[in-house]
């Protein structure tokens, strides 16, 4: 089934209202929600309000935070996120980045105390409007293990970086640090398709292809998937984003990040406060004039986009072009809910008297 | 052979003296040349020495540059390397990020005009002793094609982050994004081994295993190897690196980056100068107390380096753990030259006349 897009968000704001937040943050925060469905990273968008719900009624979010600077010199920032949403604590920390850029160059904030901040791309993003580039990472539940073991001790980390061009669109970077992201594990769970060797491990650490290898003690593998193929790379950039986002901040890192589903109890002897996320601004006028960057930016765009192909495509991608395809084609069809995520919505619906 | 750090590192800083580097430079380009041997990259070390000779042969380095600021903001700057060694100009220009982070928390430096700057872990780790974090990229020769494209747009693009720990050794990830560095490739060769799949296509896109591919039209591939196992996240790294290191600093990006090779043609129609860096250094304390902090990393390396293993390893590694090893070993037993390069330094002692 398809939704519009406004549909879906006033569906969602409405339970953002009805969780206690204030009207802006409920707005703000459907915005980046249902940014996930339109960009096409259906597992980031309203497939997730229930676990939002959950995490509410359980009372690890907190509707009204007090979200402020608890540490600071001009460039740099620690945001206390006061066990708020994610969707709400992060863009206002990369609004502080923002802010910083604009009076020294360049903005970096690292937040604790927070929960799920959705796409980290939506993030990363909010600075293309100022000529500058954004950065955004964060951690999360622990579903990764290193190199070489077979606990999982990572999230998977997300990494987004938004750049700006001048008539190119935008090029947006937005992965997670392993192979493949839980959200593709949960489509072969659905097809129930095997999964390619290298995304997952089984319990021993051996190599799986069962997409349900996770509920039996597995984990997702760090880009690279095996030794031979340099995960110790992808466990080196899932480990940046833990330390950036949590060890800098005080928030839980590694093992201890707090699980996103409330049915998983909070870690034992936490190490922190709440889940970590980073932000980061850069003026472009920092480095040089932003006319002559951008132009440089479209010169980039351009030649790697007519780069000789492969047989296996027509053309070759710049990081951020399927999503703001998926966007402009979504504008015009609506959004596809799965059957399950209908069944959560309804739920949700009616545990706030809405309608869905 | 084996060969004493003294004795290689000796005959370095003779040959950039002869080149006609200031002793202070010839110094520092050869601390961090023969710290890549000394790590265990020997790929980056003194096999190189006569690659930079033969540059500044071809007049591609110059050997007394006037290395200033031409940008710059309180956090941020563009360094202009006037075709200097990058052993001296990276090095340089992380001192100004240093600078810039005890002023205002972060300081942030693109640099062009320069050349191959060695390992990117030096530079990184030079924020150490400051208790700030570093972080070091640069854009290099052309050998890697984006995913779905059989052209050789990016280098090897490596990111290199130093952070401090108390008692633990500090966290250093230094890593190419691809899924094996060239040096690696250059071992098969010498040992007449195929490569594994994944590291390498050939003319057409298609798999390779053989290690001599790339003087066949062939190219690295970016981490993750193919599109099944996210290649277009190592595209999306190796993208970012070249855009931050030459496109923020006005040096050649993409294909147009200069080779390393002094027998290769400089690319026409340049788009900038040189080859382009980025450095990073963020003070901790910008974000919470040095000390704190660096207690939490000894609990995050304890607790990563105590993690259950598979059946691969004795123990979970630290990034930073190879490297600092190898260094200890070295220092005992000397740096080991294989006698291809042996040969090639030869060559260079008679060039100038000194003794190897």
């Amino acid at each position: 089934m398809k939704y519009e897009y406004d549909k879906v968000w006033e569906f969602t704001n409405e339970v953002f209202l009805k969780m206690g937040c204030p009207a802006n943050d409920a707005k703000l925060a459907s915005d980046v929600l249902v940014s996930a469905d339109m960009r096409g990273i259906d597992s980031h968008g309203v497939a997730r309000l229930i676990g939002y719900v959950r995490l509410w009624d359980a009372d690890r979010i907190n509707p009204t935070p007090s979200i402020k600077i608890v540490h600071e010199t001009p460039s740099t920032a620690v945001v206390d996120g006061d066990a708020g949403l994610g969707l709400v604590v992060a863009p206002k920390a990369m609004e502080i980045a923002i802010d910083k850029a604009n009076a020294v160059g360049t903005g970096w904030v690292s937040v604790k105390n927070s929960n799920h901040y959705g796409i980290a791309g939506y993030h990363a993003m909010m600075a293309l409007e100022h000529d500058m580039i954004g950065m955004s990472m964060t951690n999360a539940s622990p579903l990764v293990s290193p190199t070489f073991s077979t606990e999982r001790m990572l999230g998977t980390n997300p990494i987004a970086v938004a750049i700006p061009a001048d008539k190119q669109p935008p090029f947006v970077a937005d992965f997670a640090t392993t192979t493949a992201a839980n959200g593709k594990l949960e489509i072969l769970q659905r097809k129930g398709e095997d999964a390619p060797v290298g995304w997952i491990q089984d319990e021993q650490g051996l190599p799986s292809t069962n997409p349900e290898e996770l509920k039996k003690g597995g984990a997702l593998l760090p880009l690279g998937g095996d030794r031979v193929h340099s995960s110790h790379k992808g466990y080196c950039l899932g480990s940046i984003v833990d330390i950036f986002s949590a060890v800098l901040s005080g928030a839980n890192f590694g093992p201890w990040a707090p699980p996103f589903v409330s049915f998983l109890p909070m870690p034992k002897n936490p190490v922190g406060e709440g889940l970590g996320h980073f932000l980061g601004a850069m003026r472009i006028d920092g480095f040089r004039p932003a006319d002559e960057f951008k132009e440089n930016m479209d010169v980039w765009i351009e030649r790697f986009r007519s780069a000789k192909t492969t047989s296996e495509a027509p053309k070759v991608l710049i990081p951020g072009d399927p999503e703001r395809e998926m966007e402009v084609e979504r504008k015009v069809t609506g959004i596809p809910i799965n059957d399950k995520v209908v069944i959560d919505l309804k739920e949700v619906a009616k545990r706030f008297e809405l309608s869905f």
